[in-house]
């Protein structure tokens, strides 16, 4: 078991957070350690709150007339707007819609469109399996081709011959941070164009899209977002590729006029022309109410407790779970490293389960991860320890070894 | 003004309504007579509920458990399924996801897949413009034409060089009803495959997709369904066509097994193939709960209802608006009618102001048309009148000069 001075020691952190208020914005279940905010982020009081009065008053008493009383048809772009406050986006650059697969597409077809002497889409072999689904099928539909290469190998291997090089920032497993200003940089310097997934980015290290002079990039709003299981995704089309860029799903809501009802399509000027059908009001509200949470909090904070978060876990890892036959799969370097964590373990699936039944919430990534994910703007020192107690006393007990346990679910 | 027997007789007809006590399962604002359900449905109280559990209890309190305990994962298909009931889908075609703009850039392509030698999509040059937008935009793609032409030459234009037949059931204007068995029949006949978008016709008027050996269908989850402002879409692959299909979005909840965190893209058995990224939970919720109005509904009756409104309009209207200069825009015939109501006159938009500040609200068309819709489930043979009534005051009391009705806003 962890020694009581351990436990001490993360308390007087939580008691000297300067985010410790916002853990109450929170509706957190009751004997619930939950480390899955890099999955599914919390429930904000906000968000509920905000969803209701979509529905309530917005849809149920305004009706049709809350397109313009309520602003509905604005809500995209402003909703992405307070996005852009997070990533380093100036206003009118951000629209949340959709999801992140089809964000992507818009995005990685307008980027191909700029392309037009170039046929090489360079990714990492272990970027996120939905992000290399779209990668392909697009090359597949365009004669492209996509080049699969090794995280370590992405820099080497942007040349001329590159014409986007999409990348997820924060990779999903090891949460190793690609250096954004280096890559981009360097594919600008060939004259490639950059595509940044930030799914696991957004909401808890700040990067800066403008100062990067990032291209195009798109993320996830219901992981640190917090803005509920299937939550808007975003796109941001940096304001010097809009005029130029296409995106090939023509919907109403991406044209110039859309209550003219022109039989031909004619799109918006600026982002809202990568709009297609019409959003999803109710989801998008609940989106917007979850930012809430983020008003007026300071990203360095953020992202200092975070990186404080994941050290305080390497050293209780180092000095508690090497010796149980934990391996560490995360990066280590502080300034390359996200706000989740991953570990494997041969019994990685029955130790998950074992956790879960005493109320740690994380996720098992076949064959053998354990992925935690440090929120700051809820989880606590605290949780860390309660982590490592947990996954002692699994171990110690044998409790993994229970039969049902060897019994696999489908988890997420 | 309307004699008070045409009044009294409406009471009537609404006191032996069998759908009477529908109305009651929906939130109708006070002081509102609402004649616009075929652009975005009123709130059913259980849609509110549903949606909240999802926010309050699914994803407060389950949180990512949710995807097994809430069965968040099978959602799409459910949905799909309840909406199947409808429009005379067996189980196992439909899944509700998207916005319908991006469901038909699914079945589009897969079907025109599914005809390698044929180059021709043929649609209503009429047809809804998010509609022609995905089909122009498809077509560029693929190096296919789109032939645009009347309604009345679709069936004489359908010939062996057509791969796709792609028409709106239900014209959103005049709401004029395509014959879908015969339409259906010939496209098959010269071995054409057929997509039929049912936004104006789910909810509202029956329909037999598995009957009609329709190929690919798509719908509105925000008109007659009641699933709220941009509420997910739907669309149906007959069985018979989903092994062979394929869609390009490929997101991982299309995949065969995306917690498996594949590579390569593989598609799931079935008709969750057709889905994409993460689909919006709560939003997905607020349809589920909508759902529940149609519960117990024969569709017959719902049928013979919308077709008794609209006839109780057409007599009121020739009787008293068309003295007043105000055309109709619709079909006559009851048999090739929808359930909304489009007529025009010059002074259209300044009417529609006028008839808004009298808490009537329909939609406006541009240049001069206006456009009623009669929900079966909460209107009552009573706003027939009470939208007669209020043109012909509009109209006598000459409130539609109003200066300010001349201002004019984007409307929906």
């Amino acid at each position: 078991m962890l020694d009581r001075s351990v436990f001490e020691r993360l308390v007087g952190l939580d008691a000297a957070d300067p985010l410790q208020d916002r853990r109450h914005l929170f509706h957190l279940p009751q004997g619930i350690t939950y480390l899955d905010g890099n999955s599914l982020g919390c429930l904000p009081h906000s968000a509920r709150r905000r969803a209701d009065q979509a529905v309530a008053k917005e849809w149920g008493e305004g009706l049709i007339r809350s397109w313009l009383g309520a602003q509905w048809l604005t809500l995209p772009g402003r909703v992405g707007d307070r996005i852009g406050r997070l990533i380093g986006a100036a206003v009118g650059q951000i629209v949340a819609t959709d999801s992140t697969s089809i964000t992507l597409y818009k995005v990685l077809n307008a980027a191909l469109d700029l392309q037009p002497k170039r046929l090489t889409i360079l990714t990492d072999q272990d970027n996120f399996p939905t992000d290399l689904y779209i990668l392909d099928s697009v090359a597949q539909q365009r004669n492209c081709r996509v080049r699969r290469v090794r995280q370590d190998d992405v820099a080497a291997e942007i040349d001329d011959t590159v014409a986007v090089v999409a990348l997820t920032h924060v990779d999903y497993k090891s949460a190793a941070i690609y250096d954004m200003p280096g890559i981009t940089a360097k594919a600008h310097a060939v004259g490639a164009l950059t595509i940044w997934d930030l799914a696991h980015t957004a909401g808890a290290i700040p990067c800066d899209v403008d100062g990067c002079q990032v291209d195009f990039a798109v993320g996830c709003g219901y992981k640190y977002l917090n803005g509920g299981p299937g939550a808007p995704a975003f796109l941001y089309v940096a304001k010097r590729h809009q005029h130029a860029a296409r995106q090939p799903l023509h919907g109403w809501f991406g044209h110039r006029a859309p209550f003219d009802f022109s039989p031909s399509y004619d799109p918006a000027v600026g982002i809202a022309r990568f709009l297609s059908g019409t959003p999803s009001v109710v989801a998008l509200s609940a989106l917007d109410g979850a930012l809430d949470v983020f008003e007026g909090v300071e990203l360095a904070t953020l992202r200092e407790k975070s990186r404080r978060m994941v050290s305080e876990f390497l050293a209780l890892f180092d000095a508690h779970l090497v010796s149980r036959g934990f391996v560490l799969a995360s990066e280590r370097d502080p300034k390359r490293r996200g706000s989740h964590i991953s570990f494997s373990h041969p019994q990685g699936y029955r130790i998950m389960r074992a956790l879960a039944d005493r109320g740690i919430i994380g996720d098992f990534r076949a064959p053998d991860v354990l992925r935690f994910g440090f929120a700051p703007l809820y989880n606590r020192f605290a949780d860390v320890g309660t982590l490592i107690e947990a996954t002692l006393e699994v171990m110690e007990a044998g409790t993994w070894q229970r039969e049902e346990y060897g019994v696999r679910q489908a988890v997420t």
